[in-house]
């Protein structure tokens, strides 16, 4: 799985009709320490991730392993907020509002 | 899924059966400002996209998820013609007639 | 999918029993200009291709669509002899004997 | 399947629920002398893997041929702690307490 | 496929169970003049193959194809040993003992 920063969000009406109700949500792919790699996807959300939040990004088949997407024409999904990342046991990063 | 521009059509008669009655498109990658990238699908386009629509390319054994598709070897398919693209609530992208 | 010429063929004799009887031919990556780009594939031919004829190649899991494939380790497969490219209306390419 | 060298740990609360019960680890992937290379993954671990222990990464769908992970969404699984690496019969890397 | 040098060995003992009696070659990624390409991959023997030669290397969701590998979580295997190379009818590559 990759990192990576919530930036916007991708509409579109005229789509495959399994792509109904799909939420898509464009993210920067970052390093480990946040750094803005030239690389993006525009992934499905199943977690309500919000613009700004570090999430965890999975690519390939494993997209359609989330219920409700195993028919879908999907290739990367959020599968998970980010709450801390820790680098040789330092706190590289924490979401600031993690205990809501 | 990755934003791109369609450019043009790419036709071959001598082919896998599988493949007959597929409408390929050459699409460009574009970052999420619509820079050109310098790398190209050539996708099955399953929504009617026409030449210069921004759209959305699935990749990998997802492209297989389209009804039709199941046993084609296809790699790439466009999934939607995109409408809107907002970054951090800056709209980056419109599709003119997005509302025909 | 990718555009590519052909380029040369790959004969192995010591291999997995499954892949016995597989004509795989060595590609080139092209832009959609023709021009070389530094990634090439070892593809199993599906379709009858020659040298400097310009292909579809697909890869990944789709190599196993094509009928005789579903049980060999193949990740990339020429799917298609390109007849012609066009790119906003323009051809880019044509294939000098088409029509035969 | 990569060479990577564990760094850390990614946590996440707001995940999909198949994620729980799966720990994250940070890792870097290097070349066969250990030199770093720009590439990360965070992959799950089935091993025991712990930090700076060199490590195999699979990636794509043969990170749910894992037992337990073959629901889950990932495209990035720890599947050994690498002992040795012989290139061209010089020891590259040995690790220290491998004999425990 | 790619075309790949043989130059050693992966071996560790803390690993999934499935992973027990798989043979890890590391191999280095070459073009098609055998030029190294810096890219290389840690991938299942299925061939009998030896340090120096030259091999092709699938990688994906076929490696699993090879027998004894369905339950395996490979993403790269040696499919075959090359024993020549043509490209425009020219032999780039000749294995020397490749008739015993």
């Amino acid at each position: 799985m990759q990192i990576a920063k919530v930036r916007g969000t991708v509409v579109g009406t005229q789509k495959d009709p399994s792509m109904r109700g799909v939420k898509l949500l464009l993210v920067q792919l970052v390093d480990e320490e946040g750094n803005s790699l030239p690389k993006y996807e525009v992934a499905a959300d199943s977690v309500g991730a919000g613009v700004d939040e570090w999430v965890l990004v999975t690519c390939g088949s494993a997209a359609r392993q989330i219920p409700g997407n195993e028919q879908r024409p999907l290739d990367a999904v959020i599968v998970a907020i980010i709450d801390t990342i820790h680098v040789e046991d330092r706190l590289i990063y924490g979401k600031k509002d993690q205990y809501r």
